[in-house]
């Protein structure tokens, strides 16, 4: 009988080399598929281990590019924030992983899928909604869901048992007490020592970021970003006029300058879609930068009304990408609806980058502009009638008016 | 003949004391109301001035607590922001100032209401709004849109001649090259040279806030702010334990603190409610704390769909503050709406300031709370079955799967 | 080893039937609970049939009071109505039918909960959140969705089959070639014939509502609808003056009187929870009458952003209901702001009904009112100064020729 | 001295008339433009009407066909429907009807536009709007917010006295109590006896449509209508395959139909733009008739959670169309995302037509389908696991559960 064949979401550490084996010894073939999203791993390290331990195959997709066009860069353009403060990096990355593990599925003819996510987390969500959207016949293996392997394997402890049983080199590094996910756009820290919600993160954690108050330097720096349609297209270093210009230089840049700040930090509890509440310690130093950034040129471009109809349909698509959908009916109307808005969205941003913190202090448009000094201007009429604005009040009243007749004036609260 | 009564909203400054000096000419009976909203100007000083001018009488209204309590700690409870990023400083002030207003306008019998709001501003509207709610009756005397008065005031020049020659006491204090408004809250910056948005503020602009690079301290301060359905009840400086417990205390040790730190400074280029786009800057030391805190202690305690419905709640009433609309059905309604859904915003939030910025770092629930550490645990379920999570995705992989059935499977973007 | 004791939501049908059956098969001691829901059904055959069967005991639940006034009544006062079209008859009685059964659990000490309900359904979703929400300890039995069950009984035939087998009578009547679900609110049909959504519903299947095209009165009926805060409080017969009082009676008699008129016929396809669209006929005589006659009081007494507001809680309320949310965190929260929303629904409707549709024809508010005859008068001005509408219309044109300024004027399209 | 010009609005009628001799005697030259939307007016009489008081040129514009199809077609495809029962038929006339006046502006050189809408109402917006929109550098006469005017003119028969002693022509026609404005989608009716809300319309109103009680066919009728992208193709007569395929013959048809059958009558209070509350009675036999085909195709073949942003777009589109604002930055932005929606609405409903009401008895899609009669289907999986929705209850159980541990199992209300 032929082994049905399975794509291995393999990241090189002890869960999923843990899994493969566990695949091998329930009969399955495994084909391995590694995905560079930017995460520090040594992808040769990774390759030779998943080989020896019986990978069939292994697939280093080096992603990186299509992360930052195709998923980073449409984020910044929507203005993607999840409950108003987490940038997505993780959510990101799924749907652009899970393109490569499709990928690699067809190419091998794979009818099966495992991957090394928990059972009460938001990544097995992304990456199976995104194998059904994208090869629907795929079918899913989930370990961590799986019963007997999660009697098996009951604590860490029981997995590098089992490794160093079978062999599988557990890497010498101890293992911090928390989880990390780490890719160009983020490092995450969750778990562990951090569950305890009301416990301040150690200051050891943060791998992206330098200390601000210690080690982040004293003076300030400006750099501007240039946008199109809202999307980056340049980042300039005003000191030097040195200008980045594609999307994983640029975002290279501003991570290691904002790292170099300690720019990017975060620490909340945010809400799974699995209805878990979580604790979550987040660094984004270059996407905390570009946010910040396009936002302020946003709201410089944008008509009033159209803003707020685009930061509706925000909101639902930073929830539809933290869920999973980002393959999805729902999704790719969204979206489109986002970058219709985002048409005027060019123009130049100076930001302000100091110890753990960056702002936006100055702005233009490229071409025609919504901003009118000369209507705005105190000296000058600019084609505004004053006399205008009392009509314009007096009919804003009338609402207000007829309620205070109809149930009375307005008490002061 | 009687003269007519009128109450003029009275700042102390060159504009209102020409303003009353013109209304005395047009023969009104001017009563003076100065609301003092913690605006550091010299209220004896401002009394003098207008009775020399010719004011009837001036009623300096100390409405401090008022402006805390029933103004500032709602905004709190409710999270307000305008556009994302304005923390509403002068918004709402304005209609506590007005309730100042309307209440003397009682008291004299007067039937006017005279302002020194300029014709492009959101001001005008704001006060005039109010007073509409509050006495409908009352009939608005706005010079800044008066043809004559324009014709004859085309320039700060002109009110400075025309203050000269009846004997008004112009400052000695040049002028700067923009206005500000000020209040316990923050200092608003706007006009003159802030009218070019690409031009960076000047670092001698800031009233409230130290330069957070040259001039805060080195080292963090962790302070922790305590939440009742979702107001502040206390701040505690975590070196001393010194509680402040009252609104004005409160915001006053966080206003000198945050102050100190240069936090809560912002520069955005906003949407007029009359149409217009135009330049500020802003400090909100205090104001910017609390927001950051109230905002974590929030999602911390909020069921997930419970806050997306209030955060639509929350924009809606963003949007009626900064327009003027906080006397009205539809501010009334959302007001009370959010309130009900504060009813576990309680407990407490540890905050670190440092140069520039804060952020929380820990929190904790008073008394039951969603966030369950054993639910959200990697090592126990805590009544979870992860089993169940692939139902879960099965089931809302149904619409995805059928569209990729109908339409076709979704390619990579 | 005493047995597990379980409540089955008992319907005195084939299906049901065959349940207990089988729940007796495997040991478990069951409590049928019959929920009087307004349902044509004989509670005491049913009482009989299922003692025979086997049941230890039957509970004939009696909640039709309970139904009109705590689920039926809110709905209206909010204005449920899902997609747009159906006045959610079912998804009203789910979460009063499961007080029921939570109520039979705890008087009677089980632990399991078991309903017929199918895996494709909402039923599903809808009793097991309410248990969850009410009794979270209690575990759910669903025979349609146990592997074991469904292998046993594919087809009707098979329930049949094993109904007779153990002497359960199948009742003489034919099945229609659809499934109906019934209640003092509603009949809803699906499944069957009806799947192919192009396939006109056979003119027999109506059982509410008579045709109004061969069986309806020609002539046409008035009744006048009393509200007090959204809350319906009376029905008129405007011929006899014979008021209805009780929501009991009023609900009856406006469905007697719709199904004369062949009122509240809809078709539609729907979608359902679990991802499916789905093909229902509702007959919702009464609740259409009075949602028509709310929707007209409303818009007549709400102030326009207040209804505006209230109008996209009550889109979010009806999927709430719809889903099975009727006792969450969510629904709770909205549904204490949508009643907030109501202070002022307080007044009549007068209601015009004829074959096949009814509609307002007038209407009125108890006390003070925001429509303002004088207002609105085109003989009269009634406080309303028409030149301040210029101004208004100036102001409002600012973002219109700004853009034009900007980006050109608008051509046609 | 060179008169300047003006385009006038001009109907035929005597306000018109009348405002066409009073701005001869303000010196003005005097374009009339006479818009024919499908309204029942005698063009060739008009004409001459305007020439003999003295009007320089009369345009008639017959902008019949871009009504249908650049204003009632799109609207259609949107769904667009005002505070749930106003279609629109007014609000969408006055931008077609703009764009023909600022085309004789341009063409004549004219500087000023005249109209003769109240200052009480919304056509004086949407005219002035869409005017600004088109050529911002109109100039505005609202002779009916013109202090002299007003005072000259407080009532009706004034207009008729200076009417008769300028030798204008008053139409024989007795005035009826109420003013109407027709178009081909509709007529509305409002003012005079209307005014008080809680008088039933006389049945004597009512021009298009025929008294469904007495006078309607008793027999009904059968439609189809095909949508292409939510568009109207075709309307077929089902008893006599004939097929209309212009939207103008289509929209005559519905309307000579649903006239015949006295469909589409609604007797609403709405919400004016300027703050008032006013009454209407309006006739939209086929609008209504296309509403409700393309609302029941519209869910149908979209994705559930498309159709729920879909609608949040639709509700904003009303408003924004209703308030003048259709040549606006935030509608024709909106207007794309909506068209973007209706990608897949493509396909036909049967509606049935009775005697006062109309309503959707079947429906398919062309091509794919997101409707899966195999899913849905009781008999067979199609795919579809029950067994996984018990894992989708029970995850989406896990908030409510979390909120009955920390705060109480729910009870019953």
């Amino acid at each position: 009988m032929v082994a049905e064949k399975v794509i291995l979401a393999y990241s090189g550490g002890l869960d999923t080399s843990c899994i493969l084996k566990w695949l091998l010894e329930q009969q399955y073939e495994v084909i391995c598929v590694l995905a560079d999203v930017g995460q520090a791993e040594d992808m040769q390290m990774a390759r030779e281990k998943a080989l020896k331990i019986g990978a069939s195959e292994i697939v280093v997709a080096d992603v990186r590019q299509s992360f930052a066009e195709q998923y980073i860069w449409p984020a910044i353009q929507m203005g993607l924030i999840y409950e108003e403060r987490y940038l997505l990096g993780t959510s990101l990355a799924r749907p652009c992983i899970s393109v490569a593990l499709v990928e690699a599925a067809r190419k091998y003819g794979a009818k099966y899928l495992a991957h090394g996510a928990t059972g009460k987390g938001n990544d097995q969500v992304r990456f199976e909604l995104c194998a059904y959207a994208l090869m629907p016949e795929l079918k899913i293996i989930a370990p961590w869901r799986d019963v007997n392997f999660c009697e098996r394997f009951q604590g860490r402890q029981d997995l590098i048992a089992y490794a160093q049983a079978a062999g599988i080199e557990v890497t010498a590094k101890p293992a911090t007490p928390w989880s990390t996910d780490a890719n160009m756009l983020h490092i995450s820290y969750e778990s562990g020592v951090l569950e305890d919600p009301n416990v301040v993160a150690p200051s050891s954690l943060y791998e992206l970021t330098l200390d601000p108050l210690t080690r982040a330097p004293r003076s300030s720096k400006r750099v501007c970003i240039y946008f199109e349609h809202g999307l980056p297209t340049g980042v300039e270093d005003l000191a030097s006029s040195h200008v980045y210009s594609t999307p994983v230089e640029m975002l290279k840049y501003l991570n290691d300058l904002g790292g170099t700040y300690g720019i990017g930090r975060i620490d909340i509890v945010e809400n799974r879609f699995v209805g878990l509440k979580s604790r979550g310690v987040y660094e984004t130093p270059g996407g905390t930068i570009f946010y910040a950034a396009h936002q302020d040129l946003e709201l410089f471009t944008l008509d009033r009304e159209v803003l707020r109809t685009k930061q509706l349909l925000r909101d639902r698509m930073s929830d539809y990408v933290y869920n999973g959908f980002w393959f999805s009916p729902e999704a790719s109307y969204v979206r489109q609806c986002i970058q219709l808005s985002q048409q005027h969205v060019t123009g130049q941003v100076t930001m302000e980058l100091a110890a753990g913190y960056c702002r936006a202090i100055a702005r233009q448009a490229t071409g025609s502009s919504l901003y009118n000094k000369q209507l705005v201007s105190m000296d000058e009429h600019g084609g505004y009638v004053p006399q205008d604005a009392a009509g314009f009040i007096a009919i804003n009243a009338v609402r207000i008016r007829e309620h205070a007749r109809a149930f009375g004036a307005y008490d002061k609260h």
